[in-house]
């Protein structure tokens, strides 16, 4: 195993909606083969045009009744987004998204919105995205890369948050080692390695979150398949904390 | 922001009891001043003679009830390094251990065991053991490095695990962006990133389970500080899922 690099993409311009990420990222990059592209979620979704205004939003009555203190508008489009709600401890949220991810306010966010009133929301489908954007790197530059898009989500029992996997394309998002062997000749059972989520958080150390450096490459890996992040999830009927 | 790398600790012997990693560590890289050393709790273990002999473990009557099927003295080694246990569903026993950490077996593990027949547990204290690291680093190199003692943890949700601090020392476990601002003026509420836990996944990327690369070097951040990993573990009256 050789070193491993982690290059921030730095120098994007603000991304806007109907841009062209593979465009972007390439024009900051000289990508190789094998690369990986890390973006955060909130440049795939504001240039897929997944904003709403909170003005625009009519909260339901199940809205106003678990806002409390909160903006009922802002519940509501978590709702929207949301196929379950985990967990209610205001201002605490936690929704199962359609994609299956588990995390605060189901990936809802005023952070970072282009303009104050509007909500940034998770990508319609972020595997697809991924997808998109390794089609358009390999189409501009003629490069096979793998691409995540990624989130910062908490996690029980932990505190802050890491970066996670949220999107996928041309890599594999979990290790299995299982039936291989430790040096001592044991089967290492419960080796399954979530190596999507660990390069997301690699990235996220040369990303920060004021600096608008929005995506990093991790260049050294040499990891071949292709998965969804949407496999990352774990069926409700193995987890044991929902 | 400039580039990370991760540099893999390869070449080191196998670890034995009492070596000291201080001086393994620096007889395969050289050290710079705000590198980040991470090394696998296994070998961390190793030195410090925390493995135990199934053969000498006496399970007692709460052991043997919980173990079904389970061999009734590593249930008992669990239940020895647990001050509590958060779920069974076997063959998983999810505890919390004494330094206020939750994972599977509380960290008891058959793999990477000395020799079969042993069980591996983790440091008694983590963060202890990266200090002294650090220093003998500094008293060896004369450099300033931060250490991360790390090990591999499933989380609720997510299929597979990534490795995350269980020890740290000269470094910031968590880093507070509250109170910051994003370029449209919102304050960043929510984010306290986990940054030990994302380097050790990082780092995790380069080590693979079964190659005998026991460790990583992180490079490139500039991280100051010196906090405990403990820190990291959520406060029981704040955590939703347990």
């Amino acid at each position: 195993m050789t070193e491993l690099r982690i290059l921030p993409l730095a120098g994007m311009p603000e991304v806007q909606v109907g841009d062209d990420l593979g465009e972007l990222v390439t024009g900051v990059v000289e990508l190789e083969d094998d690369d990986i592209v890390v973006l955060a979620q909130k440049v795939v979704s504001k240039a897929e045009g997944r904003v709403v205004r909170l003005d625009d939003i009519e909260p339901s009555a199940r809205a106003l009744e678990l806002a409390g203190d909160l903006d009922p508008r802002r519940i509501e489009a978590i709702l929207r987004e949301s196929v379950e709600i985990v967990r209610v401890r205001p201002p605490l949220v936690i929704a199962e998204t359609r994609h299956g991810f588990i995390c605060a306010s189901a990936g809802v966010d005023t952070s970072n919105a282009p303009e104050p009133g509007m909500l940034v929301l998770l990508p319609e489908d972020p595997d697809a995205s991924a997808a998109r954007i390794r089609e358009r790197v390999q189409e501009l530059t003629g490069r096979t890369v793998g691409v995540l898009v990624t989130d910062s989500f908490g996690r029980p029992w932990r505190q802050g948050t890491t970066d996670v996997a949220i999107g996928a394309a041309g890599l594999p998002v979990v290790l299995d080692l299982r039936g291989k062997h430790d040096p001592v000749g044991y089967e290492l059972h419960a080796t399954m390695i979530a190596v999507a989520d660990e390069i997301a958080g690699a990235a996220e150390l040369v990303m920060g979150k004021v600096e608008g450096v929005p995506g990093a490459v991790v260049r050294g890996l040499r990891l071949r398949g292709d998965a969804r992040a949407r496999d990352l999830a774990m069926p409700a009927d193995r987890d044991l904390f929902r």
